[in-house]
């Protein structure tokens, strides 16, 4: 299983685990899973798209307005990942 | 109405129009719509935040699972925000 399976993976048991029963470890799970994946440059416009994808797959009923709404959240983020990396480059010339 | 409300209730027409008619200029007003919360210093959490309060209030009937999944998925973006802010302050820094 390489790194990109396994935080597949780590992500659909934290929104299993805390759908069903909404724990704090969940939660404090998800901060864990966040610092692993800044590491290793996943985007958040990723986590979006890995977020919808999960969730049409754990629930094929999804009512589709929850589906489309997904698209519009990845449109925003994919701004939110761009100005990063933008950041993260601006300061690597910087260096 | 001041910026923020002002980004919630273009947000809000966003998903409004994008859920009706799936129509690519939603999408590229998403684009915009990033462009202006990234400079007035919104945070990736709140987009998300905002994404639920909104989907919760145009859908009352938004299943529980759906509601509950916002939370990991605000959890994680989070670091996000933090890692970008921190990122931003460094530069300060430096410069």
């Amino acid at each position: 299983m390489d790194f990109r399976e396994m935080m597949d993976s780590k992500y659909r048991d934290l929104l299993v685990s805390y759908i069903k029963d909404e724990s704090e470890q969940a939660l404090y799970q998800g901060q864990k899973f966040s610092r692993k994946s800044i590491e290793h440059k996943i985007s958040p416009e990723d986590i979006i798209s890995l977020h919808k994808y999960l969730m049409i797959d754990l629930y094929p009923d999804l009512p589709e307005h929850v589906v489309k709404s997904f698209d519009i959240l990845l449109e925003v983020m994919m701004g939110y990942g761009l100005a990063y990396r933008e950041h993260q480059s601006l300061r690597h010339v910087q260096q």
